[in-house]
């Protein structure tokens, strides 16, 4: 097993060429965040991940979460790295200083985010959990709600959990059947039962605080009358310390292609008919409260796509430089390491400049996210929170399906040793699985995408990013490079296609929806390559003006460029083909069910 | 979990319209495998395949094979099956009626390997090393090793193992450090150790039969000095009953992402000095014994793909008809079953379109088997072992890429119980893993194609298979059909594409080899998804003559063209877009460890 490695300067290259490191911290909320701190952030979380938490992955996979008495045991490993990790304030990183959190920006979140999830996806869980409840809490909690949880979830010494499915009700929470009803004393008793509860139960905290979605008394039906509750395993006592057992249990665990090391639960609410919860937000506006933490949620599902990619790449280019196998072309005598093999080096490349593009893709997305926060103008405020909400889809979806891809290949290097488990390239891969349907599935988010986010502000979010694009290309021509040159030649039809496609979903939707949704998907993965594409011909410019300066790292910068035009010339041509296919719509799916189904 | 069904109707109709059944039995070596003959072969072997070896695959999965004192134990289930497929006659599918075969061509073959491959792929592999073996005797045995080994392996009585693999030597068997000795009787005696030997030890068969690499004395370095014996695990008396125990044994098993069903085992040879080894075929050419059998196997390979996609797809589809979330547009008040909604009907029909062109793709590659030995000119018999020798990579690595995928595309139908293991949706997709990697993983199939069946007969092989896929685009265009009519328009660009990057590759082939390595897997992709694209194109001519019949059966035919159109719109521009990325070439790879390698 070879060791991991934070990428620092590639994170920090990120930051600086797409994420405006410089400039956050000119805004008062992240006046912390200058360049050196977030440098020193990155730096810490890099050696914890390193460290104390990837070590623990491989026994996390193998050892798995065990059920025993109601009790969730996972490997002791996961108990001190959950103490460094709260030890070093890790959980507060997002979070405002009021609470005991960082205030830092989401760019910087994303990009420790990232370390987490190279070092333990499964582990990672359970801070991703807390991180999505706590801002639940934070978003639509009363103030006494938020004295009572916050600074203790900041704190890592509670976790939260986030529990939305149950049986019938996957991807149409309209269909959920748990039930509130009110107590006399203001609070509501809560009974039924939730699946796919991501550590729903566990000993790493004092306390666990589910956030449960259930019907009230008369509530209207589907995703209308759906309310939203705090429901603590213990009681809190009014001094703040715990008090007696909640009625609410992990009945069962299940077992799972991956994650392992994440307990994925079956919660029993109020099976003694004495589950106490109470209710954050409005009656019936429960999907509105986890709406606003499942946005942010979605891009951090994109970051374990880029992790895993990431520690997959680590470890196949450690194995490839070792292993030996056959003579390359003009090579010495003898069996060559297999990077020497030009197909291998098309792998670890396209796994390289896919990552760059994730990379680049996730902080591009954070920082429309922080800029809808601190940006100076209204305008540019609501312009940047439209353009996070098109833009996560495409991250959750483009980084999550190739998180799959750039696994398999770490495997596909490896050979027959990548099929074997002992060798580590098969769980990534096996983990990598989860994310393209958690979070609303890759399918929902094309969905979204296409129906939703395509004709927010009547189409002049995705047609202003679509002139970002563009306004890029004569920029790249202008520079007299030849890599540059390519680049360009490579983006310009991707771009226009890509805008195509755009003026074709924007005319379709309404009128003829079924057409749209039949190549959703399509639309998603031209969307998020030629994004991609897009990003990386930013950051060449930026690693071209950076080689102008005395001393500059060649090879760094080198690859960089080299990670762009091999992205360009590679994907963009066959995201530019997707037109015909995303232009198709759904004449012949529309007659499926009457071809295929007796 | 669904009951598997023996797709048989799409079976025979890949066999009319691509395998020529009707004029195989023509020739004298086929003449048993009339029409009649082979569709009862293909419900017999259908019938076996669900009732008896489909219940064996999950309990394979979960329970796998274990080591037990040198004893390899497999669920009892296992031997039921076995005999049940021995009793039946079906090891000797494929060989000659004089050891006992059936004499039925390998477009027959290949059609019931895949419904074995889709029952239980693991189980499956005994089958196909055996066959694998079984062939090697037979071609290279002299007529004492065939008359003591053929009727009892081709009668499943005793089973045969390829071991070829070392720790050292994967790809590259010329390092394999295995040692053959002469013994004074004639004999050998084996030393070495091997890795990845499947189905090296069991109990389901009275002997095995080890075919062993290894390296007689003062032979030649590198691939040219290789021999190749055979190993009995008992040796054999005179009167071919079974003798004394060979110093052979399984020392371990592989921990597996899949196919927990086979046992991998690690094999020792002469641990005490005393294993006996029969040379076949001359000294030092052991090299060209095995890659008889190993272009046969690679085929079957590719075929496991197939099948693997086949179960997954009508598991996705029998779930997709059961699982209702969300409402459909215009559907009726209340959650929808999910085939109704567009992305899923995408997921579906991209399986469905895709298994077709694989079929196809198999049936065409078996179908020059067969040609190459009965056709009746000596011209058309080389002819059609070139096409053979071509397409055998594209179908191995083409079949086993798309597995992966589909059966990935499975769990994502599933949404969050395709996650879990008990759903059954996870166990092809970790199955269909080993596929792209053994017979030579999905790189060196890419390198085969570019830089040895490219080049085969001076282009004119590849260049013959273009003109043919050319010549069905006048014959789609005249049938005045709209679907045709649209097949042909992708396929007419897809094709040029295909022509001009195979020009690409021969003018650059022996000069820039580097070059041509680098892409040489898109190369082959495109290869693959033009070749599918092109035999759907024929399947639909087929299909619009067939509904031109009084009472054709409207769903099954208009299915197929439906499947060749929504291929071609779906999947040709992306192939013909390849181009670019194909002619690329390697300039920035050959910089890679420059740029990446500290």
């Amino acid at each position: 097993m070879t060791v991991y490695s934070a990428p620092s300067r590639e994170l920090l290259f990120t930051l600086q060429s797409i994420g405006r490191l410089g400039d956050l911290s000119g805004f008062e909320l992240y006046e912390h965040a200058t360049p050196e701190t977030v440098e020193q952030v990155i730096e810490e979380a890099g050696r914890l991940a390193r460290d104390v938490i990837a070590p623990t992955n491989p026994i996390g996979d193998k050892n798995g979460a065990k059920l025993e008495n109601g009790r969730v045991l996972l490997p002791k490993e996961f108990e001190t790295a959950w103490k460094a990790y709260t030890e070093g304030g890790w959980p507060g990183v997002p979070f405002e200083a009021e609470f005991g959190g960082q205030s830092l920006p989401w760019t910087v979140t994303v990009a420790v985010s990232e370390l987490w999830s190279s070092s333990n996806m499964a582990f990672g869980l359970v801070m991703l959990l807390n991180q999505g409840a706590t801002e639940a809490i934070h978003a639509h909690g009363t103030e006494e709600q938020k004295a009572i949880y916050l600074e203790k979830m900041i704190a890592g010494e509670w976790t939260g959990t986030m529990n939305l499915t149950e049986p019938q009700a996957g991807s149409d929470l309209g269909e959920i059947k748990s039930r509130a009803t009110p107590g006399e004393d203001g609070t509501w008793r809560i009974k039924g039962q939730k699946i796919f509860i991501t550590f729903g139960e566990h000993d790493l905290a004092k306390n666990i605080i589910h956030l449960v979605l259930a019907k009230t008394p008369g509530a209207p039906a589907g995703s209308k009358g759906i309310s939203c509750f705090i429901v603590p395993k213990f009681l809190i006592n009014e001094d703040g310390s715990l008090g007696k057992r909640n009625d609410v249990r992990c009945v069962s665990l299940e077992h799972k292609i991956g994650i392992h090391g994440s307990p994925t639960c079956v919660m029993a609410f109020g099976d003694n008919d004495d589950c106490v919860g109470y209710m954050i937000g409005k009656e019936n506006r429960g999907l509105q409260a986890m709406f606003t933490m499942m946005n942010n949620a979605r891009l951090s599902v994109g970051v374990q796509g880029l992790g895993l990619a990431e520690r997959a790449y680590q470890q196949a280019l450690a194995f490839a430089q070792e292993r030996r196998q056959s003579r390359a072309v003009g090579a010495p005598p003898g069996p060559s390491a297999i990077i020497e093999h030009p197909d291998v080096r098309r792998m670890l490349f396209t796994m390289r400049s896919t990552i760059d593009a994730m990379r680049a893709l996730v902080c591009r997305n954070a920082l429309a996210i922080d800029l809808a926060k601190v940006a100076p103008t209204e305008e540019e405020r609501t312009n940047e929170r439209a353009l996070a909400d098109l833009l996560t889809p495409i991250t959750k979806s483009w980084c999550t399906d190739r998180g799959t891809d750039l696994t398999s290949l770490n495997i596909q290097i490896h050979g027959g040793m990548g099929f074997i488990e002992e060798t580590g390239a098969a769980q990534h891969w096996r983990d990598s699985r989860i994310a393209p349907i958690y979070e609303g599935t890759n399918g929902i988010q094309a969905i979204d995408l296409v129906t939703r986010k395509v004709p927010l502000q009547g189409g002049d979010t995705v047609r202003g990013l679509i002139g970002e694009i563009e306004a890029v290309i004569p920029a790249l021509n202008a520079a007299g490079h030849a890599d540059l040159a390519a680049i360009a030649a490579a983006l310009a039809p991707a771009a226009a296609g890509f805008a195509k496609a755009t003026d074709w979903v924007l005319a379709n939707v309404a009128t003829n929806t079924d057409d749209v949704l039949a190549t959703a998907s399509t639309y998603l993965e031209m969307a998020g390559n030629v994004v991609g594409g897009w990003l990386l011909a930013r950051q060449a410019l930026a690693a071209v003006e950076k080689l102008k300066e005395d001393g500059a790292d060649r090879k760094f910068f080198g690859a960089r460029i080299a990670s762009a035009r091999y992205f360009a010339e590679q994907r963009l041509p066959v995201a530019a083909a997707l037109l015909g296919p995303v232009t198709t719509g759904n004449a012949i799916l529309a007659d499926l069910p009457g071809l295929l189904v007796a």
